[in-house]
């Protein structure tokens, strides 16, 4: 879900190869790039009071905005319910948190069972996780009734949006997903996917100001006197490049990449079943899942003929991410190979 | 503590720069070289068989080994006994990893005292911290009689050096505090701190590769089936660039380095104290800490006048670094203004 970041991403990175978030005050610059990226980011997911922090990735954001849930919570037995599809660095996360999960079943079309959801909440329900474009085949979980359900159990809703967050506000027509659904309390959303800059640039933003409280840390002897992400040091470098690709593409820039990501997605879901392929959902971003009667081994022969393709044993399938670097003739030549 | 990369560490990141060790079956080539980081960090801190990885800094590091050590010891209420000089990046992980921190007082050289690190051990005791070069004060825990309570008391014993670790191999009389220790279990070494790599590359050891199992992840779609690190997706650039430095600058590279730091450390702590400034401890390490009667105000007009120096409420000093890129002209404007 990385891509080759953007020539303008590179030069700035460079421009910023010395500079270190984790102690503010050498670097009143930079830290002023990191407020105009979140301050665009939380315009983009339509919040203006969005505060947050770019990290070093999804598991740095997802975990910050479940230590928070947890933090504010305050309960003896921690639980969170998520989907079965979540992101596998939430189990890294319940680990080090001591959170318990309880994941809910998906619907026929890969998304979160929303009746479920409601039936497992108690009271040490500290967070319910909903994914905007799930890793492994791109659905998109039903977020407004989550959210509805949140506001009215008060519990936190955390969205992660790490890889759909920079697709879905360039689409025409999408489900809401961002801080216009009242419930939405965080959200993980990380340029250094699709939004073409340096590894690591994650993003987490949280609803309001006061939500970060619940994760700060004293830094006694550093010019700023406090933290709120988890790691320390944080390289500026990656934060610029971010900034420089969002000054450069713009909005306009963004939505054409998006569309031809589309396009080729579309052309590669019909090859697909045209040679007799399964697609497992209708790609409802730039993510393809099929199947054969003997995925495994197809994947294995893919591997071998130099596609490296990813298999998920757990959804039987083979999943192609079709990132801004895929071109038509990737495709073309993909499902040449294929049939 | 971080300082300008050097010149070679730009030019091997811009190689690697859009390479993912979060998906190690694309990236083979990124995998060698952190494996060959890795090796030459375990043969630096004497011990062949380390295992580690290259992680986002001190604070992932510290975390990955009391995660391992809190998992390992399995223990309903754990603790970590560790000195009051620790890094303050264990607070963050004591909160995210609900440990019970059992803090140490310091003796006269804040050094911690090992008297009282034996008689709170108990067993709820998961691991036993020692700083070899505190953030602050760059003083050295006597990590050979901590290793020797460790071996005795059979606890795991976590070595934070993400500053030290690239300094003391390089000077000629140094306490022990790596793997040669018997009850060493872990070390944090830092290559963006005095490794001169580009940010975030800091550096986990742990003794021998079975206790990495007890933080393992699986990635089912990945083209890697298991992640050790806190971050999924990671650089290799940074990666790249601290091989680079490495190949580049050999042992004897880092020995001219860090005796010209520790030279004008030798310089800055002989002027404070003509002028009649107190040096808070004979630096170790490349780092001096001063008072004046009035410390806080001085940093203040310090500040005003460019130099921007630390200080810390803790000890009441100032405290200056002397890292790669500070010259003997740099020191002496300092004392002269100083004076």
């Amino acid at each position: 879900m990385c891509t080759k970041p953007h020539p303008i991403a590179e030069k700035a990175n460079r421009m910023f190869f010395d500079s270190n978030l984790g102690d503010k005050g050498l670097f009143p610059g930079t830290v002023q790039v990191e407020k105009e990226v979140i301050s665009q980011l939380g315009e983009l997911l339509n919040n203006k009071n969005a505060t947050g922090f770019l990290v070093t990735g999804g598991t740095e954001a997802n975990m910050m905005a479940l230590l928070a849930a947890r933090n504010k919570a305050k309960v003896e037995k921690p639980e969170v319910i998520l989907p079965y599809s979540a992101h596998f660095s939430f189990n890294k996360i319940f680990n080090m948190l001591k959170i318990k999960p309880i994941y809910i079943p998906l619907d026929k079309a890969f998304r979160v069972k929303v009746s479920e959801v409601e039936r497992n909440i108690n009271k040490n329900t500290v967070a319910i996780v909903g994914t905007a474009g799930t890793a492994e085949l791109g659905a998109i979980d039903p977020i407004e009734q989550i959210s509805e359900i949140a506001v009215k159990n008060k519990v936190w809703h955390h969205v992660d949006a790490a890889f759909g967050g920079l697709i879905l506000p360039f689409l025409k027509e999408t489900p809401l997903f961002d801080f216009r659904l009242q419930g939405v309390t965080s959200i993980t959303v990380d340029p250094h996917k699709m939004g073409m800059a340096a590894i690591p640039t994650g993003g987490i933003l949280f609803r309001d100001r006061t939500l970060i409280e619940l994760i700060k840390t004293e830094t006694p002897y550093l010019t700023g006197k406090t933290q709120f992400t988890i790691a320390g040091t944080r390289t500026g470098a990656a934060v610029a490049s971010a900034w420089a690709v969002f000054r450069f593409l713009g909005r306009d820039g963004f939505e054409r990449i998006v569309k031809n990501c589309i396009k080729n997605t579309v052309t590669l879901a019909k090859g697909l079943k045209k040679i007799g392929f399964e697609v497992l959902c209708e790609p409802q971003l730039n993510i393809v899942a099929f199947r054969s009667n003997n995925t495994g081994k197809l994947a294995e022969i893919l591997w071998r003929k130099g596609w490296f393709i990813s298999y998920i044993p757990k959804y039987d399938c083979i999943r192609v991410v079709l990132m801004p670097h895929t071109k038509q003739k990737h495709v073309a030549a993909f499902l040449n190979d294929l049939a």
